[in-house]
């Protein structure tokens, strides 16, 4: 397994989750937590989060979770289910494992805001390239 | 449904979608089509484009589709499967109208680049709230 | 919310669900269980249970804890992902409700066999026709 | 790849297929079109056609489709939109290859009742586990 600090290391070379405000703040053992500040430029049209904004925190947080072991891990397919709008304010992204396989490994992701609300559930299933 | 005219202008209050330098070139009559320049920005920590910003290009393309209609259209459940990865240079979305009842309407948007190859594919289904 | 009895004497005339030997042995309050005993009759041309046999197994207990409430609910979208083989046996189905609104409704299912093994995660949505 | 008469030999093997009546008409170069005749033991508790049962056809027409090469295929992941309610009478599958890796292949499958209407569009991913 990588160690916490090198799989942190490596999220923070992702560009675009920084254009976004992400930060990943826990890694490790198949789980992640990570979180968004969601201001002004995470707004649509209708003057919510952008879908696309909530899916790049869960799938941000997806890539922390399912690169915590030795393998990389590339998403090969994602689900999600929008449960709630959301506004500005934080959100909240947890990964958990669900299933690992030597190729295959398959995560739930749920984000949430500051009341706890369920904003979206999302369920995601990688490939793992290979064993360094 | 709204004039061609309209649903840009919608598109235009997209703080987000511009945000990524998303821009829809076209809507009307369930069809749309977005495009991204992908740069720096829009790279992940493998120095590819993020799985969120080619799903933010799908999702806007889509929403921009379900909303050329008299009705406002909320995603409920969406699907992407990866088939490429993407590097920087031009991402083109094309959304089309699978189905379309009352209340409920789903979307295929396939998202290639300059060399049209299949990025990403995405099935959406949209809840449409309200008759203006 | 319908009574206990009243949801499982609907799922007795569930006809598909009875040619597959799915039963349904608890629903109610948005969650439901069923089971099934994966058979000769449930396998594939590989020999082990028909992707389809665990869907409609899942499906099936959905179906029955999205119907608990007082209004008729129709499946939407659904996602599975297949985590391991499964061989014949009995399998099991938990139905949650993960998040309720007054159109549509979110459920997760898990498709664990007799070892506890997770077989399948199944999201699936539904949209809620009316209100008896 | 298999010759189509292999892959319609191993498809009579899938016991559970035959059990719903599901016939595979053709298969070949990564497409597939499969048939069933939804009579009254494919009807659920509303007596329109079972969501298992439609998933059931469009799975093991992909199966045929993702099998059509020389690799054995096994679902990873698939979602399921629903369009339409199905009632008795034949339904049509139609699956056809939207990307091809060396380890991963996506399906895009078209359900369609006999009015040409389309009843489901389900959309899988398999792991191809062998080149033989």
């Amino acid at each position: 397994m990588f160690a916490l600090k090198n799989i942190l290391d490596i999220m923070k070379q992702d560009i675009f989750a920084q254009h976004l405000g992400i930060r990943i703040v826990e890694a490790g053992e198949g789980q992640a937590r990570g979180e968004m500040l969601a201001g002004e430029v995470h707004l649509n049209s209708l003057g919510i989060v952008h879908g696309g904004a909530i899916f790049s925190l869960a799938d941000t947080t997806f890539a922390a979770a399912s690169n915590s072991h030795q393998a990389t891990a590339v998403a090969v397919n994602v689900t999600i289910s929008y449960c709630k709008a959301a506004h500005k304010g934080m959100l909240y992204a947890w990964a958990k494992e669900i299933s690992l396989n030597r190729r295959l490994a398959t995560y739930l992701i749920e984000i949430k805001d500051e009341q706890e609300n369920l904003i979206a559930l999302f369920q995601g299933t990688v490939y793992r390239k290979e064993y360094s």
